[in-house]
């Protein structure tokens, strides 16, 4: 038996997590006072003695709902003092341990204001990236340089065409980082430079949005060199770097860029229906209190695997109410050619900041040509 | 079509990812050629021109086996420049993008030297462990503190009662971060002042090992803050904060002390059987990668669902030849009762970190006797 322990003073406020267990009605009050335990003393439940600790600390069931035969939603409620007000603390109360059993997925969080404040949220959100961009009523477009093996000067001249298209965002493609085929401060120099010419003879307001997902003691280093060679964004992959150093390089004044959430390394927690995060909670409310104003992900009918309804959560997702935070753009990609641009932008009702990547390079005229046809579709699209 | 692109000098060594692919016989070629172009050109096959792109970065199918009517093993080289000789790359070269695949399973990495010398791994090694025990010819023996919601001083009280009954590695329990019932600064210094006045009472050389999960822009601080104040070793989940961040603070030579992974937040990547990792490769590869010298699982017949074979395939992961990095030791836990010792004991042949928490408390004297009597019965058993 653990001592009774102190009496804790704590503010009463509390958030709630919604988890799909793949259980059978009759299972599910065990596993859901399971998660309770696992979640926050991580100790047997008979050895918790009466008072604070079991009323307080130990998370506690709110509602259990039947979603079907073999699954049912359980909300558990946690008190915000368990995260200690930090993201990476929140994630391990929420999904630490019960990642490791078979069955548990996120499908909803419900986070009071005591907790949120903690977060910023999006610095630009999408109101403040369409006046960036100048792109008020249509959605933004963005692409990425590639393929990795050219030097940083052949990127550069990619990036160049594409910012005389017109493209809003061009972004490393994510396999570019610092390898000595494209050695990272040198591709961002140029490329950097190549965008800002670019605009000054169009009047684009394009940005280059390197990837900044390298080694740990670097990603700082990496992020404001960017901003003083003239990137205008930065792109980090949470499942490569945590997703409190998203939260890190979005809330960095000093930085002050938008910022790009990429899916990479983070597909695990979505691609077993029960297990992980439904698509909306990761994609897009994970990436808003990581301070994302873009949240990358494959749209439907590409070559991934994500339906309709799933990339219709995430975008819900990206906007729905959160404690005051900004919204941020579903930034749909993967296999997104030209002739899907009406249907996409219909799909997403205009509020979407579409990612085309090879789609460009399928044109008969130049990759400048090819641009300025996208820029047409879409603002037609969205007419 | 994109340009030819620059002559690339390459090293021509290459390593080799092992995935298993939830395909039949017939769509492994067409899987396996996706595999090599999504995780390196990101571009459709049919625009990569002919040349050095196309034949050097592109990644290259070495073998195809097949494991069952809907699963083939495929193995795909990659020239080993795409890393950057960069951990976080390395983890998106090989499953970046495939991540976001269903049934997509890496289950084996062949890696040169040319790559591994860019990882220190494991600092201790099991038998720098055992020297700094004195446990030599025996299991470690390790527990956490716990519950959250003690305080400091609780916790503290609890990390004498463990020392002075001999447990190797008494570490914080994961969920302990920075809650105000417990401030880490605080924690830290009074669990880290009793162990040691425990061991100049007992002779023992316990360790106390904080969580340093923290925001990513205070794991740092932590962890030489927790140096400073006299703790012995540190712990990190990869999940939450990162694999690349372990490996920065393994590598630290001004901390230098041993380094335990925590499995938190990483069980997605193991718990659908058809994507992800094997257990072994991310349990044991990558945790030597990041320089772990204990890397913790939940072990099988306790609350989580690990079987035997994957526990044994974890242990033969952390002592696998790995380029001459440290092995290090499988610390399983969960549900570890003392009765099961003897039959854990054996199962790992004795080359094991035990990792026993609420099962200490059951015992009917005090505590530290629970551990004195855990201490013998891991002595009897290892013979």
């Amino acid at each position: 038996m653990i001592p009774q322990g102190q009496k804790l003073e704590l503010s009463g406020e509390r958030f709630v997590v919604d988890y799909v267990l793949k259980v059978s009605a009759e299972e599910a009050l065990m596993m859901a006072t399971n998660l309770c335990y696992e979640q926050t003393v991580e100790f047997p439940a008979d050895l918790v003695p009466e008072g604070d600790i079991k009323e307080k600390i130990v998370g506690r069931i709110e509602r259990i709902e039947e979603v079907d035969e073999s699954h049912q939603k359980v909300s558990i409620s946690f008190a915000v003092e368990l995260t200690g007000f930090q993201f990476v603390q929140f994630l391990n109360v929420i999904f630490g341990n019960c990642s490791l059993f078979p069955g548990v997925r996120i499908v909803g969080l419900d986070l009071p204001e005591i907790l949120l404040k903690h977060f910023k949220g999006p610095r630009f959100g999408r109101e403040g990236l369409r006046e960036l961009f100048a792109a008020e009523g249509r959605p933004l477009i963005t692409t990425a340089i590639k393929p990795q093996g050219m030097s940083a000067g052949e990127l550069a001249d990619q990036t160049s065409q594409f910012a005389l298209g017109g493209i809003d965002i061009i972004k490393d493609d994510h396999g570019l980082c610092d390898q000595p085929f494209s050695p990272f401060y040198e591709r961002v120099k140029l490329c950097s430079e190549a965008v800002n010419e670019a605009n000054a003879k169009t009047g684009f307001k394009s940005i280059y949005m390197p990837s900044i997902s390298g080694p740990s003691d670097k990603i700082l280093d990496w992020a404001h060199y960017a901003k003083e060679a003239g990137a205008g964004g930065l792109m980090l992959s949470a499942g490569l770097v945590g997703w409190d150093m998203l939260k890190r390089i979005a809330e960095d004044d000093s930085l002050g860029l938008p910022l790009m959430s990429h899916p990479s390394f983070l597909g695990s927690y979505v691609t077993s229906p029960d297990n992980g995060f439904s698509h909306g909670v990761l994609y897009g409310t994970l990436a808003r209190m990581a301070g994302a104003d873009l949240s990358v992900y494959p749209n439907y009918g590409g070559r991934f695997s994500f339906s309709k309804d799933e990339c219709t959560e995430i975008a819900r997702a990206t906007a729905a109410e959160l404690g005051g935070l900004n919204d941020c753009f579903p930034a749909p990609g993967g296999g997104m050619t030209l002739d899907r641009i009406p249907e996409i932008v219909d799909f997403y009702g205009g509020e979407v900041a579409l990612l085309v990547g090879g789609g460009l390079h399928r044109g008969e005229g130049t990759l400048t040509e090819s641009c300025l046809e996208l820029r047409k579709l879409v603002s037609k699209a969205a007419g």
